[in-house]
């Protein structure tokens, strides 16, 4: 534990960062970054400090130091470390350019990602995750009964690895509630479309005859209604006439990628706050 | 008359480009721009053809020249002439920053449109509008009774001024079809969102709630149904946690501003070709 | 004053954060906002607090009582207040897209500078400029004597209005050593090119040349050496070949406007530390 | 053969689009995409036609039969085919995130390249490399002597292998004008900055010191001047000073592998004209 990230809220009033930062001195810490934002409209306070710890001290140390503080202030918070290196499972369909992706990211040491397992409705994927040295669950769906079958051989693979992250890299397939409570603010998914423009299935032929000028893509925590969870980021591309449906796909597949990579670098960073179905990204 | 733009579209097939080129090099034309657009799920061909025509030609010969041509190729054709000074009315509210803006280009020479008139349901725009020199027309809106005035009163103002162009300026009430369906294609509206995101009323807001990452602008050609006419350019800014519903709207302005500008701009050079509710807007 | 904007600098060690949120809370002020930032390359800390003072205390009184603290901390720093109205002069010269915009920005209540004169080695500004009911200077260089008048009565000018800041809205002459000096950190010039590309004179006729495919537009505090200043904020715009020196030129001009703007009013916010040769802008 | 690419230039005059159009007409192929280009400053036309040829019809038959329209019309062309799958190698060194990148397109067949061999000064590359099944060639250059052996086994490699097209995948060495000059517009590189910002070594280090708020990747076929070739494409995204140049390094990837990717897809398509020191490139 090189670094410790403190992400905390509560409810604005005056003497918040004075308390915290406060008490990183008292206890030895430096800080080495620290970022907060109010939100005015909501009344509500959020803050990333970024600190080292003094020799020795534990996670649970801290957390047990700082609660007075908390109490005091009223605060929500979680202790983080850094590196953080989740164990991750990644679930994915057809379309291989994100998992393939994210992979090479793990590989070259740009994304750090303890991949504990690869899964997919179809058996595309397998050889792209095996040639990086990765187990791949093939998990076929072809009738309502394998569906079924489907949704619990996932839920009891999801449960049994003691996961720390599931990255949905256009896994095509939408999951159950049952599937998607327990992963709430640690489920991320990318979307094809700049949300909350076409939702749901095709997004790229609903651009085309939208006639959009731009198109996007949008990586989420996964919430229990479609496409709707809070948002971590998104990018956008120009598009013209010229872009029929294929050229639409085939340009933002580049998007997906580097879409679905920065949610999951501000992940692994702790920088995310969820509030409500709003995400405040510390740079 | 220095060039001649024919736009042109038809039922994609063999022989067209050469059919429309060749005709031009006949009458003694020389194209000094030509750009086209085969959109092959529709199997639909599109041209813009730009050129000098032979000396004292005007644009009536050249249609009647042109007629046996498009007969035989069985094409939909408008002939327009550059440089292109169109009749315009501006339509606004109480956000005046794209009325400021378009009558400072106008000004400057960036814009060549030929100002009528300027008209809104408030007063404020007046002084912006006259120290421009423009004539501005106060159609007020307080009430239901003159709600319906104020559409009469637009609706023969529109009428009697023998206008090419009619630029909604952050005009923020819904016109009839009445008043619409006359200016199809020559009514152009900046809504402030990247349509179809947050269609009607306060988009930043809506932005907001959502939580998106980028916001955008919209410029499109009217249509009956609010907001959803073709679109013509649109543009987008990155925004994040820290921009509150009042940052978006000041973020947004700029991009209000250009966008709107920017659809102007085609529309005035005759580069924007409806088909059913998109635009092919060639460069 | 509503809000008062502490902006500092020092060497980076621990406890800095804590001190100076420390003294914020004991004088009984409320910070609104806070963010810092690190150069660990450099071993520098920046920061900036924005906090409500307590009643009745001016800014003279809060520097008096910080002086211990900052003693202590070793800080460089400045108490800043906002609302913030600066006393500006805008310099320009024959292209008066900039002028116009910033002029019709301080009208809309969108910047808040307090005009106080505008100057121009060209008389093309006048007109807009009294239309917006501001002073204009017309201080001609026909010639090499001219030249020198010119520079000595814009330094006389510059001197004699107790001014706080200086925009330079595409003013196409190089200042003098002696001009600029004084100016440091609130001379702001906005340079047609993304620096450090095409420094000097035509850089759109530089750009189209060297056959970029991304133009861009960069502003920027002046110091003694050309286009070389602190940059503020930048901009980029895609082109392509079809974009000849005109349509550079052209397609320039809205980055110039939004880059300018945005510069001004992070300068206006108090968001901008210089650090040697480079800037700190906080969110 | 499923279409034929005829790319064309010749100085500006009338008849050139009637002429080359009604020969493909005249020959019985059908223009599926036509754009074309007028640079009215240096007076020079530009085209790039795309055709289905009649059946049965070869290259060289069109080569053949095109002739004496292109001599009446002096023009310079070339005829290509689609789909085009070129004879490709692809050099790299220590960065390894451009390689990996074209080599997963290639793998999902994104970009149709036929990899004959990767060459490299380091062995780093090998492993990702030999994952996806292609050859691997170390030419290290510990010293003076084996850098001078370096260039001439990549000389012969380059020479020996039938190649349509290199490609510099962060390759980190100047390469000799007598390697260069045979690939002149079939070698492509990628560039970690705006060109013509930062040429040479470091450019992130470059950007980090003057302080800019955008970095850029350039694509350019390689002239025999370090970073002073045609350049096919450039990205830019937005930073801040929060940015070190460890950072400005992470983020820079994710353009360095688009940007090149997006030119390699240009080249792929024969849809790059290069004319003096710059590039058309049609949409």
């Amino acid at each position: 534990m090189k670094h410790v990230v403190l992400l905390l809220s509560c409810q604005d009033r005056p003497g918040i960062v004075a308390g915290v930062t406060g008490w990183v001195a008292k206890i030895g810490g430096n800080i080495t970054d620290a970022q907060q934002h109010t939100d005015h409209h909501d009344g509500m306070f959020f803050q990333r400090v970024k600190f080292t710890p003094p020799d020795g001290s534990s996670i649970d140390d801290l957390a047990e130091r700082f609660r007075s503080v908390a109490g005091e202030l009223n605060l929500s918070y979680q202790f983080c470390t850094l590196p953080y290196r989740p164990r991750t499972a990644l679930l994915t369909s057809r379309h291989l350019h994100c998992l393939s992706d994210v992979l090479s990211r793990v590989h070259l040491g740009d994304l750090a990602l303890d991949v504990k397992f690869v899964a997919s409705n179809h058996d595309d994927g397998r050889e792209i995750c095996e040639m990086y040295g990765h187990q791949f669950r093939h998990l076929p769906t072809e009738n309502a009964d394998s569906r079924a079958k489907h949704e619990a051989d996932l839920l009891r693979l999801l449960d049994s690895r003691q996961l720390d992250l599931v990255i949905l890299a256009r896994y095509m397939l939408v999951l159950s509630k049952q599937i998607v409570e327990p992963w709430s603010g640690r489920m991320i998914n990318i979307h094809h479309s700049f949300l909350p423009s076409f939702v749901g299935a095709n997004p790229y032929r609903q651009a085309h005859d939208r006639g959009v000028k731009i198109i996007g893509a949008t990586a989420h925590y996964v919430s229990e209604v479609l496409d709707e969870g809070p948002i971590v980021a998104q990018g956008v591309v120009q598009v013209s006439h010229r872009d029929d449906v294929a050229a639409l796909t085939r340009r933002g597949r580049d998007l997906e990628t580097t879409v679905l990579a920065s949610a999951i670098r501000a992940h692994l960073e702790h920088r995310v706050l969820v509030f409500g179905n709003r995400t405040i990204v510390f740079d």
